[in-house]
C-alpha cells in the first residue's frame, strides 16, 4: 500500500519531550513517544499500514483541552509488556492488576464488563454471543484502575481480558479443594481467579502502535481518548428531536400525509426518514430517485422542510450497476460484488470524492440533510451472509478484513464531507464504527431488538465514544411500546423506526394488523396517541440540558451518556450496572422494560432526588414507575432547565424555560448557545456557555436563545 | 519449526504419472501431482509446516483399495483455480457449477448443506450460530456434483460456499424486479442466486496444498477421502454394544453397585464409564487414582471384568501441577496454563512418549479399554472461557490456532498408541477431529443437547469421516427419553451419559429429583425399565449388521453412516434431508423427536420395507410410530442379519442370528468374522466376509463367529 494516499500520521506531530532523533525514547525495544498531557504512544515491531490512525476519518486531535487536564501517569508500565511476533500476527502481554474491570472494545449489546473474557472484535450484523462480536467492536479498553489503551490495528483483534494465565506464572499448586465433584457445566466451566495479563492477539500484524491516556480516574481516561480523537460529536439541535422513519412501501404521497398527520396529531418529530424505496433501485443502491414513487423529489422535500422536518434518507454504499456513479467508482471497488454492486474503496480519495460529490449535488444541496448508512458492518451470523468477504481485496491494498472494521467510519466520514460542502452540520445513523469514532456525528443502530441489550448497549458504547439509539420499532404490548419510548428520553437518538409498518404504531402495534388496517378500538389508540405525545414531548424538554452535554462532550470529551461505572468506579455496586445510565452531568436514568413491576436501584453516594417528586434518596431507591414514566434521578441539590416542549426545533429558535429545582442550594446548570445548526459554532465568537441559577436572569449571552418562563 | 520431528510427508510417496523432478506437474504456476487413481495433490504458494498431513496422526493410504475403485477425473480444472497470497493469508478460488450442493467442513450441528454460506472453521466448544464453528470443523468439502476438496491446513480458514460473487464475473446488470420493495429482514436478507465460485481464506498461511478427490460419485469421493485417510475406524465388537457413563460423584462402592445393577436389571451395558472422580485431582487432570474414591482401583477393574464390562476413562490433557508426568512434560508445554494445569505439545514425539507411556502403564495395561477425551476443543462461546489462546505458543512452534484443529487427533492418536501398546483394539469418546479423522476409533459427543441438532450430527459428520453419538444425558419428558434412546440404535455409539445423576434415568428423568432420590411410582419406572431394555436390546440386534458396516469403512472407505444425499445425491428431495440416515448399505433410520407425530417422509427410488411390519412403500411413507418404536425402513429386496441380543458382547462369542427377510428374492447380506477384539483382523489370514442369503447355511469362514437359529 502506498502510505503517501492517507493523511500524514498526525500523531507524529504531538508534542514530544526530549526525544531522540525518531521522536521516540527506546524502553526495552519498544519505542515510545510522549505526545501530550498523558497520552503516550508505545510502538512494537513494525505497525501495519492500513491501521485507522492512517485514514481520513482522524481528526487533529484537541491539544489544549487536553493539556488542560489533571496531570496523571497511572498507565501500565511499559517494560512490563511483553511483545511477540509470529507468522500468524504478533501479540502483547499488558499487565493487569487484581480487581481491575475492563471496559470498552466498542458497542456491546451482550455485555458491559469485559473482565476475564475472551473477545474477539470481529464485525458482525448480528451478534449471537457474547464474544466480542459487534456492529461496532473498537481496539480500545479503559480499566476501573482510571487508564485506557487503544490498539491501532483494523484486524479482528482478540482480548484475553485477564482469564487466561501464562505457564511461567508461577503459582503452581492451586489451593483448590481437591475433592469437590462437580455436577454441573456451568460448574465446572466457571472462571477461576487468576493473575492473568490481558493479552491480545493482532492477526496478520507485524507490529502494532498502543496509545496509553493516563486518568487520574476512568472518566479522564475516557475523556482524553475522546479529545485525541478531536472531540466528541456536536449534533445540530434538531438532530436532538424526535425522528420518524415512515413505512418502505411509503411513495411521495403516503409520506407527504404521514408529514401532516404527525402535525396534525401535535406528535413531536423533527427528522423524517425515507426507506430504500426512495430510490430506483436497491439492494444495492442506485441513489437515484424512484421516478414512479418519488417523481418530484425537491416539490416533497420543500414542502416536508416548510412544515418544520428534516429529511433523513436510508441508503448503503453498495452501489448498483444502475447508479449513475457506477462507472467512475469501478477502478475503486473491492473485487467483491455485494448484492450485485460493487464495494467502493472510501481510502481511495478519488473514490471518496466520486461520492461525496455525488451526495452533495444531488442531496445535501437539494435539502437533504440526513442518511441512514445501513449495512455497513458484516454478515457473519444469519442464514445468508451478503457482504465481501474478508479476505476480498481493495484497490488501496487494503483487504476485507480491515475494510469491514473501518467501513462506517469512512462512509460516515466521506457523507460528512458532503454535508458540510453544503453548510450542514448532519446527524445520522450507521451501523458501524470503530476506533476514532468520538467526532462523528452519527448513532449506531441495529436489527436485533432485545431491550435489556437495546438499553445496555447505551451504557457499553460511551467507552468507545459511540452513540446508540434504543431505537422502537415495534412492540409486543402497549407496556413494550410505552417503556422502549421511554428508554430513548434520555439517550443520543428518540427514533421512531417504523419502516416496517404503513401506519402510526399507536394505532396498532403489531405489524401484520397495521398493514391491513386492523387497528385498535378508537380510545385505546388515543390514550397511546397521547402516551406518546407525552414521551415525546419529555424529549423535547430536555434538548437544551442534552444540548450542553454534547457541548461538554466536544470541548471537554464528556461523553454526554455514561454507565456508572464510568463516574464511580470506585463503587464495585456500580462496576456492573448495564440497566442505568447518567445522561450530562446530573441526570440518572433508569429504563424500565415490560413485565419489570419494581427495582432496588442502588445509588451512588450522595443525596439523588427523584425528578418528578422531588424526593431525596440515599443509597438505593425503590422505584415503581407506571407504565407511561420513565425513571429518572437528579444527582445532588441542582437545577434542571426544561424547555417549553415544541413540534421541532426550528433554526435559531428561542428555548422558552423553565427551572426545576432539587434540595438545598441547588447547583447552577449549564447551557450552552450557537446559532443550533451550522457550523458557525466552531468558531469561538459564536458559541457561549452560561449558567442558569436557581434564581434570577440568564446571562447576557444565552439570552439570543433562551428564555425564562417559570 | 524443524519440520524432521514430524512424519515424512507420506503423500510425496504417492504413485504419480509422469512428474518432472519434483514430482509435480506444472500448470499455471500450480503445481500438481497425481498420487492415485482419482486423487491429485495440488501445491499453491509456499505451504506452511505446521498442517494436517504432517502430524503423527496422519495413516499410510489403502492405496490397493483405492486404485481398484471406478476411474474418474470429475474435480474441478486446476486452471480455472486462482490463488492470491497477502499479508493476512492465502486466497483460493475454485469454481462451482449451477446447481452444486455443498457438504462437510467435519461436524456441524447447524447445517447439513452449506451452499452460499460462510463457513468459519473455528474449534468451538460450544457452537451457538450457524456460522462453521464446531467441535470438530475440518477443512474439507465434498460436491453434489461427485468430487471433494480437502485443504491442507490447521487454520481457522474461512469457505464461502458460492455466496459471494466477484466484481469481474460479469452479469452486471440483474434482471430482478426493480420496484419490488420488502418489509422483513428475511427478505432483504434472503439468498440471491450467483455464479459465485468457493472461496477459502486461509489466514497465516503464504501456500497450501490441495487434495481433490474425483468420484465419479458423491460416495465414490467421500471413500476415496477415507481411503486416503488411511481407511474408517474399525471399533471392537464390544464398542458397539451399550455405554453408560456413572454418576460423577460415584465412588468405587458406587460404581460396583452400579454394574451390579445393571447386570441384575438385564440392561444391556458393554462399557461402563467413570467420570472425573476417579482422579485425585481435576480440572486440570492429575491421571492419578483417587485414593479416597478408588482406593483398590485394580481390584475394581477386576470386578467390572469379570462382570463383562469395559471400563472407560474420562479424561483431557491439561496436566495438573500434581500429575506424576507434570514435570517430565514441562519443557513440552504450550506457553498458557488451562484450568492451572500445563498443555503438552503432543506434536513433539517426546511428549506424545511419556504421555501415551504413562497411559500404557497406568491404565491400558491394567484393564483400561476405553477413554473419553473431554475438552480438547476450544470454549469461544461460553461465558467463562477455559481453553488456551489462538496465540499461544508450543515448543515445536505450533501455534494456540493450529494447536487447536489438531489437538483432538493428536491427543487421538497418542491414546490409540497406549492401546495399541496392551493391544487394545479401543473405540472412545472424544470433542475434537479434524482432517485425517477417519482410521481414529472415536466418537464425537457435546455438552449441547438440541435433539434436532444431535441427530442432525449423525448425517454431517460422515461426509469427512467423523463418527457422532446423539447420546443420552437426561429428558424432559419420558417421551423425549425414548426418542433419544432410539435414535442411538443405528448410531455409531449407543450412549447413557448418566454423569450427572447418581441413579438409573428410568427411574427418574429430572437431575435434582433423582439426586434427592425422589421416583417415579414403581409402575411407571417398570414402564421405563423395560422399554429401555427393548431398545437397548434392539442396538444389540444390530451389532453383526454393524459390524460389518464398519468393516467396510476401514476396508473400502464407505461410511457406516450416511445422509441421504451422499446415496442420493441426483435425487434434489434427498439433498436437504438432515433428519435421517442410511446405517450400513440397506437400513434407513428416520429418528422421530418428542412433540412429533407424524411424517410424511419422501423417499429415494426404489422399494422401501418398513422393518416391523414388511410394508412395502415407494416415493414416501407416512410415519407414526409408537414413543418406543424407532421408524427403520429396509432398502429394496433384502435380508437383514439380526443376533439375538445379549447383555454384552463377550471376547470371540459366537452370535446367534435370526434372518428378517424383506420382499422377493431379497439380496443377501454381508457379515463380516474375526475375533472382534484384537489387532489380528489387519492379518488378511484372521478376517472374513461371507454372505447371508434368505435361505441356506452360512458360509464356513463364518461360523466360527455366527450361527443360525432362524
Amino acid at each position: 500500500m502506498n502510505s503517501s494516499r492517507f493523511p500524514i500520521e498526525i500523531f507524529s506531530r504531538g508534542e514530544y519531550i526530549a526525544p531522540d532523533r525518531t521522536g521516540y525514547f527506546h524502553t526495552n525495544g519498544i519505542r515510545i513517544m510522549k505526545l501530550y498531557n498523558g497520552i503516550e504512544k508505545l510502538r512494537f515491531g513494525t505497525p501495519e499500514d492500513g491501521v485507522p490512525s492512517r485514514q481520513m476519518f482522524v481528526k487533529p486531535p484537541r491539544r489544549e483541552a487536553i493539556e488542560a487536564m489533571p496531570q496523571a501517569a497511572n498507565t501500565p508500565a511499559p517494560e512490563a509488556i511483553r511483545f511477540t511476533v509470529t507468522s500468524r500476527g504478533c501479540r502483547l502481554e499488558i499487565p493487569l492488576a487484581p480487581g481491575e474491570d475492563i471496559y470498552g472494545l466498542g458497542l456491546n449489546l451482550k455485555s458491559l464488563r469485559h473482565t476475564g473474557k475472551k473477545r474477539t472484535l470481529r464485525v458482525n450484523s448480528d451478534p449471537a454471543t457474547d464474544t466480542g462480536d459487534s456492529h461496532a467492536p473498537a481496539p480500545l479498553y479503559f480499566s476501573s484502575a482510571g487508564y485506557g489503551v487503544l490498539i491501532d490495528t483494523a484486524r479482528y483483534a482478540t482480548f484475553y481480558c485477564g482469564g487466561n494465565e501464562l505457564l511461567d506464572s508461577g503459582d503452581d499448586v492451586p489451593p483448590d479443594d481437591p475433592n469437590r465433584i462437580l455436577l454441573t457445566e456451568a460448574e465446572l466451566y466457571a472462571a477461576r481467579k487468576t493473575s492473568a495479563p490481558m493479552v491480545i492477539d493482532i492477526p496478520a500484524a507485524g507490529g502494532v502502535d498502543v496509545y496509553f491516556f493516563s486518568g487520574p480516574t476512568l472518566l479522564d481516561a475516557v475523556r482524553r481518548y475522546v479529545l485525541f480523537c478531536g472531540g466528541g460529536a456536536m449534533p445540530p439541535e434538531w438532530g436532538l428531536g424526535c425522528w420518524y422513519r415512515t413505512c418502505g412501501t411509503s411513495d411521495a404521497a403516503g409520506v407527504d400525509a404521514m408529514s401532516a398527520e404527525l402535525r396534525e396529531k401535535q406528535i413531536p418529530c423533527d427528522v423524517l426518514g425515507l426507506e430504500p424505496g426512495w430510490q430506483s433501485k436497491t439492494y444495492s443502491c442506485s441513489f437515484r430517485w424512484s421516478q414512479e414513487r418519488f417523481p418530484e423529489p425537491e416539490k416533497l422535500i420543500s414542502k416536508l422542510r416548510e412544515r418544520g422536518y428534516h429529511v433523513n434518507l436510508w441508503e448503503h454504499l453498495f452501489t448498483h450497476p444502475t447508479s449513475p456513479i457506477y462507472e467512475d467508482l469501478k477502478p475503486y471497488a473491492g473485487d467483491f460484488k455485494v448484492w450485485k454492486g460493487l464495494v467502493p474503496d472510501l481510502t481511495l480519495p478519488p473514490a471518496a470524492k466520486i461520492f461525496a460529490d455525488y451526495h452533495a449535488k444531488n442531496f445535501t444541496s437539494k435539502g437533504i440533510s440526513s442518511f441512514k448508512l445501513d449495512e455497513c458492518d458484516n454478515s457473519d451470523f444469519i442464514a445468508s451472509p451478503w457482504s465481501f468477504p474478508e479476505c476480498s481485496q481493495f484497490p488501496s491494498g487494503l483487504d476485507g478484513e480491515t475494510m469491514h472494521s473501518m467501513l462506517g467510519m469512512l462512509y460516515m466520514e466521506t457523507i460528512t464531507r458532503a454535508s458540510r460542502q453544503s453548510g450542514i452540520r448532519g446527524y445520522g445513523s450507521v451501523r458501524n464504527a470503530h476506533a476514532f469514532a468520538p467526532p462523528q456525528p452519527y448513532v449506531l443502530y441495529s436489527d436485533l431488538y432485545d431491550h435489556a441489550e437495546f438499553i445496555r448497549g447505551v451504557t457499553s458504547c460511551g467507552f468507545s465514544g459511540m452513540l446508540w439509539t434504543p431505537e422502537l420499532r415495534h412492540a409486543r404490548s402497549p407496556e413494550d411500546y410505552l417503556r422502549r419510548l421511554e428508554a430513548m428520553v434520555l439517550s443520543p437518538q428518540m427514533l421512531l423506526n417504523i419502516w416496517s409498518m404503513p401506519h402510526p404504531p399507536w394505532r396498532q402495534l403489531q405489524q401484520e394488523k397495521n398493514i391491513a388496517g386492523e387497528f385498535y378500538p378508537p380510545e385505546e389508540q388515543a390514550r397511546l396517541e397521547e402516551a406518546t405525545r407525552r414521551i415525546l414531548e419529555l424529549r423535547m424538554q430536555f434538548i437544551p440540558y442534552l444540548y450542553e452535554a454534547f457541548a461538554e462532550y466536544h470541548d471537554f470529551g464528556t461523553p454526554p451518556f455514561r454507565a456508572l461505572a464510568m463516574d464511580y468506579p470506585d463503587e464495585p455496586a456500580m462496576r456492573g450496572i448495564d440497566y442505568a445510565w447518567m445522561a450530562g452531568d446530573r441526570l440518572l436514568v433508569v429504563p424500565f422494560r415490560a413485565g419489570m413491576t419494581e427495582l432496588d436501584m442502588p445509588l451512588p453516594p450522595g443525596e439523588w432526588f427523584d425528578f418528578y417528586t422531588g424526593e431525596c434518596h440515599r443509597n438505593h431507591v425503590m422505584l415503581r414507575p407506571a407504565h407511561d414514566q420513565l425513571p429518572i434521578l437528579v444527582r445532588g441539590a441542582a437545577v434542571v432547565p426544561l424547555a417549553e416542549p415544541v413540534l421541532f426545533v426550528a433554526d435559531k429558535m428561542k428555548f422558552h424555560l423553565k427551572r426545576k429545582c432539587f434540595g438545598i442550594n441547588p447547583r447552577p446548570a449549564k447551557l450552552f448557545a450557537d446559532d443550533g445548526c451550522s457550523f458557525a459554532f466552531e468558531n469561538d465568537s459564536a458559541r457561549y456557555y452560561g449558567e442558569v441559577s436557581a434564581k434570577g436572569a440568564l446571562p447576557p449571552q444565552l439570552c439570543e436563545r433562551y428564555e425564562l418562563i417559570d
